[in-house]
């Protein structure tokens, strides 16, 4: 893809911080997006190497003209420990996923993983209120989607990991944050659950086991995968089969590229969501 | 302008470095040319107060995917020193405006102020050879014009500048480079005097005194002035006004670029000065 980009003197910048770094989408994702609101931003891929992130962040800490830096694979705990600040959410998890650079070279870390799932449910959104959750898998991506569903009316929510020990972790973040006992790492009953969401890395290989046996959905259940690839998972191929909602992984990608733009512009949060551009120029 | 520009994941990054930065040319003048030559480098505004050059340079060098750094005030002669290694302008002059980064994290420090300039001159080249020039002003972009005259076969070069010691290393340096004494800091006898060169900021600012007298000016004269405006300097409107030939900044700069561009990808020197861009494939 191509894209209308003018990098002048006075644009600031927006690295990503990775390695390895070839495989990063986020300049190719966000800068359409910087584009399109009249932000003069432009996101860079900068590949950087574990034992050089404390060198490359204070570089990048120290420069006026850096709006925030987007961080992946493999520096979003240490980076989360560099920061001046966190959000509820790049707290509770350990790990950021953006970070906004202040004037003064304050560095505030953000994770927008959860919060962009939840937004990306778009109208099956209300499902959440009153439902009986299952989470599949308790790794970042689920631990981040854990913290957010805390913040929803939800009723009952079920995290089930292989290992025990990150569900267990995941589910105490969910109760103490909550204040009550909403969280198990029990399987539920089907019967009475309203919506799956996969966060394991199953089914991104062709020939990967499903997460849950096909029997276990039901039609009118909200079945999510966090899978953002150019085919359907095994999961959401059966579900859309038996005629389920569903909701993908490019559907909280595309929420969470919103966040994080507005984020990084300094926007109030959920800004850059509105489908009216000229309300944050 | 808005440019076709395509950043991914591979993309290589080719800051500039300086500061102020707001007014910085470079990302503008040298994208559409990787673009257009299918290199996929971009550049990018990188702020960079002097006291933080050392730590800013340093997570540059241990970057992978930096191709090199663009150099401009206040680090032209600070960056030189932090030059694995130097051209021989750059070593001759004790600057840099352009740095290559190999893989090895390795620094080949560069300067086209002169050989741009020369190049600039395009078919009026050809009068360098036997003339007596007169090149008024040795700051850093005159030392540089002076180095690459030094490489012509011109006759004698007439240093001249108000600081007087400016001038003597000038033209010590191109003596000691030639090996004999084409070089001296008097004003030339203008009846013989082929080429005038002005590498001084007269002619900038409105009002400026003009950088020797028009009654100096014989019509057989070349008349160059390195000042890259959207106007015409006095000096230039007088040399137009007498039908001398003229050569000026933007000259210089398009040719400069040329031999930057090619530089930090590595070509053969003035592959980019080609007109045929499949050379450079």
């Amino acid at each position: 893809m191509t894209l209308a980009i003018d990098i002048g003197g006075a644009t600031r910048i927006y690295p990503v911080i990775g390695d390895p770094i070839a495989q990063v989408q986020t300049p190719r994702l966000i800068n359409p997006l910087f584009a399109e609101h009249g932000l003069d931003i432009v996101s860079v891929p900068v590949h950087t190497p574990a034992v050089r992130l404390r060198d490359v962040w204070e570089a990048l800490r120290v420069t006026p003209n850096v709006a925030g830096i987007a961080v992946t694979v493999p520096h979003k705990v240490s980076a989360a420990g560099l920061c001046s600040s966190l959000t509820d959410a790049a707290r509770a998890v350990g790990a950021v996923n953006t970070v906004r650079r202040a004037e003064d070279g304050a560095m505030h870390g953000a994770l927008f993983d959860g919060v962009g799932f939840v937004e990306g449910l778009g109208d099956e959104r209300k499902r959440l209120e009153g439902s009986t959750v299952l989470l599949i898998g308790a790794g970042g991506a689920g631990r981040a989607i854990a913290h957010a569903l805390a913040a929803e009316k939800i009723a009952r929510l079920h995290i089930v990991d292989e290992r025990s020990d990150a569900a267990a972790m995941a589910a105490s973040m969910v109760n103490q944050g909550k204040g009550c006992a909403i969280a198990t790492t029990a399987w539920p009953d089907f019967a009475s659950c309203g919506v799956v969401i996969n966060a394991t890395p199953l089914g991104l290989k062709p020939g990967d086991a499903m997460p849950l046996s096909e029997s276990c959905i039901r039609t009118d259940m909200l079945i999510a995968d966090i899978a953002a690839l150019d085919r359907e998972t095994p999961l959401l191929a059966a579900a859309r089969r038996l005629g389920c909602a569903t909701s993908d992984g490019d559907a909280m990608l595309k929420a969470q590229l919103g966040l994080v733009a507005g984020f990084i512009a300094g926007l109030p949060a959920g800004a850059l969501l509105s489908q009216d551009p000229t309300a944050i120029r």
